[in-house]
């Protein structure tokens, strides 16, 4: 079994309801962490890593991505959202392939990894090709076939979401999971819901959704049911026997968020996306008031643009400091709890990650604050949450296993990526089979 | 005379309405842009810079800043203005020294090249030592001494931005102006405004002043004045004949905005500190539309937390298009202007800076987007505006000098300015002479 030892770190071990941080050593005994301590022994250690001038925390969990987008960053932004996704969006999507899935999720997984992220959620198509690249990158995921039923492919999408259960769970080390995907209450009927319910029941899998993105989502419901999309999932009995995890959740009445109470799972709190398609803000202070697990995530590059998790805790601490006039309504470590363990429970992979402790998984990371922009070292939470960015991450350590180190990725070709990746975003955008032509 | 070419870059100019990207060199000699064009003569050149898969753009221009508050970085954050301000920042500031501010400086100088910032203007008190930071570490500054008038030192502050003005206007190789810095309506009575506009006139210096940043603000000119902060400094006549800078205007009415029209100089918008504090959103768009002109700035880190002119460009853009619930409302070129060309025209500085043009000064900046999270390269305005960050940038180039080069800083010793700021941050924050004691 391989030993792997993180010597002399910063260790913000997330632990504890306020931020602990330790001086010392973190052993690594295979998959995972089995010792923390000062000055633990180096006898029968494989790799020791220098964590001098280091924090090392736990690696972000990034609770709502469709990786794959990624292909469409900076494509056709600064557009409505409507005027977006049918002129632009869907078309490319229809020209989607296999091949483009791929190396999109690779982009993404490339991205995420030389930004801290250790974990994502997934909802996409070609779910084939996306366990692919989170067990070539190194990454852990859990992953779920998105299911629309808005056309006849409903079907074929149940299909597919079966097979990835069937052919991934537990796959890639355990480092894959698969959750299963009904994609928001406006592209699923109640029977499709309840089918799709039946079988996370019958997999023991958690449910993925998106919920309350917008408010034409919400007056589309209300159009159809004379309820608001809560209260219709609510209604369904969805909260009562699944683990729930919630994309979104930003257009939530009071009522709305008395019915999530008591939530198994938790809410994916994605700001930058919600900013950027205008969506509004979501109400996190009080979710959390209520004991709601709100964690964090990304969306698709193609609205966000960036997988950075450090600018989702930054847009996530600005945004509620200013919705509520209140500096004092969420804290630097608010927002690094939300991103790491409120993460592994929105995914329930709590007993597996999220926090530095013996017996977790070694899923961790070392950010480098010997910069300017990280001194004065007065309060290492604020200098990570408000100050920090992507690019301040040295190494990454994934179920044991180095895949980052000094900024260099270790099991992803970075090169080739960049390369496919263009490929792919030309032919899936452009319609261009070949050639790269030279965009501005 | 010295002369550079930056070979085979992207450049974005800046001079346009409509982005313009062309491909090629760019000459300088001595301190200006001489030639733009493809594949220009290398003989007598004495600096090659290479620039393939680089973008070229003007240096940023961060228009409010208090430099030397990066000792205030992670100090006691997340608290409410006023308790952080009485309790925490006056104190402090209270201890501040010569050295403190110029290491304090000399700190935020390193950040703002390493992030991408060329020029940046600055208000603050001990100014022959933000000065001196600003020579020795080769940035351009506009800087003016703070002036209040709400104790006994309103006249020796007065004497100070003489000083400021007879000492380095000019300086540095005409890299240092100067202006005279009001600091605020709530600070500083009409009597005394309107000696500063006086000075101001003597001196031919625009004015910077903070400006309806609260609603406390407001209130408190309602009841001194019985009108809006803007009202009672149109009525001194301040904006008839002045240059002005107007850092913050956050809370303004549809009047006070009529009343900002035909604005000589411009509007600092600085949206991570207005977030931070809870103070609102800036209507930049409504702004914009009369034809103000809004730059981008930081405020100072003590309460952004970053310096970083990226992070500014993203909050601006993501702010602006979910006020207005329109993701058309800003666009990536929009903030691209906003932190070059626009910053430029705030500070008076329209004809020296803030586009790469032949007779412009040479303030450049390179940033590499042959990364993960610039890929694909389909739209590189928006990569730049929303996916890009401070570590992104390769290499500065100010007033024709090689400043940064491969991220290594060239006038400045980075290692002695994180170890002298760090040493006077804990002097000034914890009253500590000496030692740096190991905090968390």
């Amino acid at each position: 079994m391989n030993k792997l030892l993180v010597k002399k770190g910063r260790i913000l071990t997330m632990t504890t309801d306020e931020p602990c941080i330790l001086t010392g050593d973190i052993l690594i005994e295979g998959s995972k962490i089995t010792r923390i301590g000062e000055d633990l022994p180096e006898e029968g250690v494989d790799v020791i890593i220098n964590a001098v001038g280091k924090v090392v925390l736990p690696g972000f969990i990034n609770c709502h991505n469709h990786g794959a987008m990624s292909l469409f960053r900076g494509y056709s932004l600064d557009l409505r959202l409507m005027e977006w996704l049918s002129h632009k969006i869907w078309p490319a999507e229809e020209r989607l392939d296999a091949d483009a899935v791929y190396w999109g999720t690779m982009l993404a997984a490339a991205e995420m990894i030389k930004s801290g992220t250790t974990t994502f959620a997934d909802m996409y198509f070609f779910m084939d090709e996306v366990a692919q690249a989170v067990e070539d990158s190194g990454m852990r995921a859990a992953l779920c076939q998105g299911l629309l039923f808005i056309d006849d492919q409903g079907e074929r999408r149940l299909r597919s979401a079966q097979k990835l259960f069937e052919n991934w769970q537990g796959k890639a080390d355990g480092r894959i999971t698969t959750m299963v995907g009904p994609h928001a209450p406006h592209t699923c009927p109640p029977d499709k819901l309840k089918e799709v319910m039946e079988m996370a029941r019958s997999f023991h899998c958690p449910i993925h959704i998106h919920l309350a993105e917008t408010i034409e989502e919400v007056e589309h419901i209300f159009q159809h049911y004379g309820k608001s999309p809560v209260k219709y999932l609510s209604d369904l009995g969805i909260f009562e026997d699944h683990h729930c995890l919630l994309a979104h959740a930003v257009n939530l009445s009071r009522d709305d968020m008395y019915l999530l109470r008591g939530l198994k799972g938790g809410i994916s709190h994605n700001p930058v996306s919600n900013q950027k398609l205008g969506c509004g803000v979501a109400p996190v202070v009080e979710l959390r008031k209520m004991g709601i697990t709100v964690a964090l995530g990304t969306d698709g590059a193609g609205s966000a643009s960036t997988l950075d998790m450090f600018e989702e805790m930054k847009a996530t601490a600005w945004m509620q400091k200013n919705r509520t006039a209140d500096p004092t309504a969420i804290k630097a470590y608010d927002v690094l709890r939300m991103a790491t363990i409120e993460g592994a429970k929105a995914l329930g992979l709590e007993e597996e990650v999220g926090t530095i402790e013996a017996g977790k998984r070694a899923d961790l990371i070392l950010v480098d604050i010997e910069k300017p922009h990280l001194y004065p070292q007065t309060d290492i939470c604020a200098l990570l949450a408000y100050a920090a960015n992507g690019a301040d991450v040295d190494t990454v350590i994934i179920d044991g296993k180095v895949v980052m180190e000094q900024r260099r990725l270790r099991c992803i070709d970075e090169k080739e990526v960049l390369k496919q990746a263009q490929r792919a975003a030309h032919r899936v955008i452009y319609g261009l089979r070949n050639g790269v032509p030279n965009l501005n």
